[in-house]
């Protein structure tokens, strides 16, 4: 694509270094980095990088809803434009390198095309995206999803879990436009984007394990989740009530998730692409008590594939399952609907280009979402490629070494270079 | 005992119904009943309950810790008196009955015996209990305890669950002596108890499933409580963390409470006398999310049995599990120790004389702890007698029926006037 292609264009790490430091020193707290989406710590992280990219001279907007685009201009600029990025946001306790990672390769990359004097045949715009983390406002992709006009305007209601604020007058606070999202308005048109590329550290050990610095990604698993599960018992004395007059919503609900443990050790025999998770579930605070038996749990059911067919499968099994335990124990399951987010393939033309880039190719799915799910789901060519990273991430122990970040970033910035696209 | 026995002798029915009346009226709140461990729900109890016992022309006495005594003179007034009773505390939103139905049973005998012109051989005392209920300062049977000098000294810095008062402070506050328990003294002398007789609301489904109207207590069912046990896994991302490489808390709290069930179920199958209960249950809100595997969970381990040896064989199998169910799911369960209160025998000779004195003479274990528990221990010779109860304890719709009241209260009474004691 380039007018004239030198031997070695390489990232540039420098810049790369020196903004995940003054990231990292900018937005961290007591424990792990806060980038609360629409409020101060993300926006210290897009103040960061809007500097940083007036330095380099890329060109910077803002769209309606606070997404920086941050563009090196290319030959013809009518012709649809390459975006690159992810966001700035973090979880509340997070680590520096989940989300930044992707903007800051962008960058690294721009400054090392503008370092050799590369002019692209088209623009390449890093796009540092708000809100992706559903921590915060309980919506995931805020950012990415309002950039296309897809959020239910109902979610300018929703209050952040950290200080109640509406997303609204977050949006307010900062000189954004809660009408882009009420009007569900466009503000990026798919038809103008030639592909977009996310680079991201992997969430999970199996880069670690595998002693491999990067991985291009195959799919983005889809989630079921039923977010608002509950099992309605009747409280008892521990020490009174004999087990067959019981109504014990612990003993139900352990007897479900037990149950569904074993079927997805089924799926998992069968070489199925499934992880379940329940994270959060409790008894009730305020009526639990030690000689009580529990009359009411709360839960959370996490259902995760590549294949939309095996998520519908196991969204089956739970209700199914909660059915015929609730009869049986004498409780009543509420499991609410799912909130759904579809497992979009990442492009094949792409994901090849990206592998012939890694000296040790490797392709896996992720198993978290990501922007780029947003971007696959309404057609744009998308690609994603991941960073080694130790100690999971959403957590301050997130751990990624810049040597394998410049492998994932070199494989992105030879992509732009030598572009099948 | 008595000097001469009436044909009909009856407990005073319409002092019942009027105390039960008031004490609910003084006591109840938006949500059941409120009389707070040396708080002022259980003050306007005892000031209720002092009253009407000076209106029967009782003699009152109060101990060091607030215990009140309310005694019905006898023609040998050295000789070891008989005391009947139980607490007047309530569970933070409880019913009218529990406790209460103990001390008004006492004195609607005692002012039987009055109308009847009867004097006693001994004593006759209705002792109203402090602080049974383990829900306000985390530490069950105070009262008792504390009136034997049983009461380990550290709980007068416990702190009340409703309003953080220490126990020291709470005792301070109505006048009564933290240092009777500082100094173990012994409030009460065992030797100049004859007996102790409590009646008692059944606090389970037995006696309504059976049609009963009351049952003599063959023993208390003692406990076993892990109050602080915990399960330490790792937080991971729910999406990208693969089953093998997960410290997933809750899947092995699930695991180790699933397991115990089965034993539960195997005891049960031959006959023991078990229960196990994990009524409080819950991951960390703090750090807990939907998306994430829970890197730890909070339970509570409930084991009764009227058996010593079956509750020990239960905590050695929960110790060996936990590490066995530790092991494999690489998490670490940290059980901490137990809480224990004895299951005591109640006295055979008694047992006998009150369910001779049932038209339907039925008899059953006590699945919770009673202040009769304490008398027992110390070698005073005890009995219970059950009410029939509907919609169980510790709640706003305890029902219990005045017929049932009466018919315990009159075997109570008979073994008075006809005692082997």
């Amino acid at each position: 694509m380039a007018v004239s292609i030198p031997h070695a264009v390489e990232p540039d790490m420098a810049l790369a270094a020196s903004l995940f430091d003054s990231l990292n020193r900018a937005t961290r707290r007591e424990f792990g980095v806060v980038r609360d989406s629409y409020g101060d710590g993300e926006q210290a992280a897009h103040d960061l990088v809007r500097a940083a990219a007036l330095r380099l001279g890329l060109e910077v907007a803002l769209d309606a809803i606070g997404n920086l685009y941050m563009t090196l201009p290319g030959i013809d600029r009518d012709t649809p434009r390459i975006l690159m990025g992810s966001h700035l946001d973090s979880t509340p306790h997070g680590g520096n390198f989940d989300g930044a990672a992707g903007v800051v390769a962008g960058l690294a990359a721009l400054s090392g095309l503008r370092e050799a004097g590369i002019v692209p045949r088209c623009d390449l715009c890093v796009m540092a995206i708000r809100a992706e983390e559903s921590s915060w406002f309980d919506v995931s992709y805020l950012g990415s999803g309002g950039a296309f006009g897809l959020l239910d305007p109902a979610c300018l209601a929703v209050r952040r879990s950290s200080d109640g604020c509406t997303l609204e007058d977050a949006l307010l606070a900062r000189g954004f436009e809660p009408g882009a999202i009420r009007e569900r308005r466009r503000l990026l048109d798919p038809v103008r984007i030639r592909a977009y590329l996310e680079l991201h550290i992997e969430q999970g050990p199996t880069l670690v394990e595998r002693n491999l610095p990067a991985a291009v990604v195959t799919a983005v698993r889809g989630c079921r989740r039923f977010r608002h599960a509950r099992c309605h018992g009747r409280y008892g004395h521990s020490g009174t009530v004999p087990r067959a007059y019981r109504q014990d919503a612990v003993a139900a609900t352990v007897a479900l998730l037990h149950h569904l443990e074993t079927v997805w050790l089924r799926y998992e025999r069968e070489g199925a692409d499934l992880v379940f998770t329940a994270g959060e579930l409790g008894t009730d605070p305020k009526l639990h008590a030690p000689s009580k038996v529990a009359g009411e749990t709360r839960f959370v059911l996490d259902i995760r594939s590549v294949s939309e067919a095996i998520m519908a499968e196991f969204v089956a099994e739970a209700h199914a399952a909660a059915a015929r335990i609730g009869a049986e124990r004498r409780v009543r399951f509420d499991l609410g609907g799912t909130s759904d987010s579809p497992a979009p393939d990442m492009d094949t033309r792409l994901r090849a280009a990206l592998l012939s880039r890694l000296d040790r190719p490797f392709e896996m799915a992720s198993g978290a979402g990501h922007d780029a799910a947003t971007f696959a789901k309404i057609g744009i060519p998308t690609a994603m490629i991941f960073v080694r990273n130790d100690h999971g991430s959403h957590n301050p122990d997130e751990s990624m070494e810049l040597a394998d970040f410049a492998v994932a970033t070199r494989a992105l910035l030879g992509l732009l270079l030598d572009s099948p696209i």
